[in-house]
């Protein structure tokens, strides 16, 4: 059988995508098994050698909020920082920033919240107060040539607030985009959303004046919806989607699985529309087994456990 | 937390679905496990109660071939086959509809391949072979009053012939029409098809002369597709849709999820963009967990997991 789906474009979907890999942070951080130093930069090297296009590494959080990224900094060391492919960290705060400018990283993200509740959890703050702890992250960064991504969660529901209304995410997404930064990553957090909800969302970006082109997706594959979603995106335009190698962070066995949308699953339905991505299937998949043994159990991507 | 998506309806999709479930059946021959009696009747009728509007509820199969609906007839005397809920029975050659006619069945489905090797592997006969194998199967039902449902399978690609021109499918497709099957089912069988592929094969039932509404899509997960390429369906106006309760035939733990959609996958999806399909989510996961329960494992559905 051929390890390639049969091609067949749609002239109204985008021409290019650009995969912003999210495996080895957002993925690593959420699962239970913690990899080596070793493995990490393996991990990240094949990832940029299989072709994808940005690869986030690690994150400067304090190692007791995820200790699975304890090794922040020695990861970040030994990656090529200033190469062709932007190696971004996330930075929770400006004691983050300092490590990560103190590092030589180049590209950060933040992680911001469309939601109280989420904001007090996870940021220790509130919606309104997290711009006020994000303006000095932005301005240091941006000041030293650093660019900055902005997550936005919780964007279609809340787990402990229900549905999100699309306006309360435009109200965020625009004030980040004010403070400056370059991109929205628009996180389904909790994975609830589907098509016609991702549609009416960057639709309304783009009525408050925010072009397709500052919007990436973040699908999360809790109810299965990641891949369909995508596909919804795509025919709005969207041209950047997260996606986590081998579907990382969503265990197979976890009485939930809560994981990203897995690059490979996506990589395969961007391969049948014909759609450019730059990414060597098969390179990937080899990656994703690697990182899955390290781990100690089966990747949860389909592609994954199809071809190998 | 909600167990429902949020609502945005699309005004361009359908405005109501059948699901038909094919759990009990393709789902049950798929399972390394064997269910007792028992079971398979509660299950089936948990489905009919969890709303389902209509349910296949096994094969006349040789029991040599396919172990796990060995007990058909069992199962199928203990089922009000002429109630409101439509019960079909697969049913392979003129010895199996003999058995479904003597049990009273009222719908019958037949299982034709698109390709030449999975015709020869699968029914013993060739693609022209099969119609003439067919044909009095369906003239027979039909003279009994018997509805005759067909399914295609290697719709997208085949395992050894790799991937199949949507012309032979609509040839194929045609031919069991005339022989006067109601109902196609056009199945991806190993997964390999994406979004504007399937577009495609719709399109050219068009301009073959074959309506939408005589369309049913049948597609397995192997790599992650399945819910995206319904998502593309609707777009195209199919209303039908075969999906297994709580993905049963696609096992976790396998090397390779060879699994139909998980029937509570695509009724998330259906309800968050509020189109009617009539089924009791909350139920439907019950009737799934008591079905992985009496076969040792998991259920592969992402909707199952989450909210069980």
């Amino acid at each position: 059988m051929s390890a390639l789906p049969m091609v067949e474009r749609d002239p109204s979907l985008p021409d290019r995508v650009t995969i912003y890999e999210v495996g080895p942070r957002d993925g690593l951080q959420n699962e239970s098994g913690i990899a080596p130093v070793d493995v990490k930069v393996a991990f990240i090297e094949d990832l940029m050698a299989a072709g994808l296009p940005i690869v986030e590494t690690t994150s400067f959080v304090h190692p007791r909020w995820v200790p699975q990224l304890a090794d922040a900094a020695e990861v970040v060391d030994r990656l090529p920082l200033a190469g062709r492919v932007p190696l971004p960290v996330l930075v929770p705060n400006e004691r983050g920033l300092d490590r990560a400018l103190e590092a030589g990283v180049r590209h950060i993200a933040i992680f911001a919240s469309a939601t109280e509740t989420f904001a007090e959890r996870n940021l220790n703050s509130s919606v309104e107060g997290q711009f006020a702890m994000f303006e000095p992250v932005v301005r240091r960064a941006l000041d030293a040539g650093v660019d900055v991504r902005a997550y936005v969660s919780m964007c279609f529901g809340d787990p402990w607030e229900g549905p999100v209304a699309p306006a309360r995410v435009v109200g965020v997404g625009t004030r980040l985009l004010d403070l400056g930064a370059t991109q929205l990553s628009i996180g389904d957090t909790i994975g609830v959303g589907t098509a016609a909800h991702v549609a009416r969302l960057v639709s309304e970006f783009g009525d408050a004046g925010v072009p397709v082109d500052r919007l990436a997706m973040h699908f999360h594959d809790t109810y299965g919806q990641a891949l369909a979603n995508a596909l919804a995106a795509l025919r709005c335009g969207i041209t950047t989607f997260d996606a986590s190698a081998g579907g990382l962070g969503g265990c197979p066995y976890a009485e939930s699985a809560t994981g990203n949308l897995a690059t490979e699953d996506l990589v395969w339905m961007l391969t049948g529309l014909g759609i450019e991505h730059g990414v060597d299937l098969a390179a990937l998949v080899k990656a994703s087994v690697k990182m899955a043994r390290a781990l100690g159990r089966e990747s949860p991507s389909a592609v994954v456990r199809a071809l190998s």
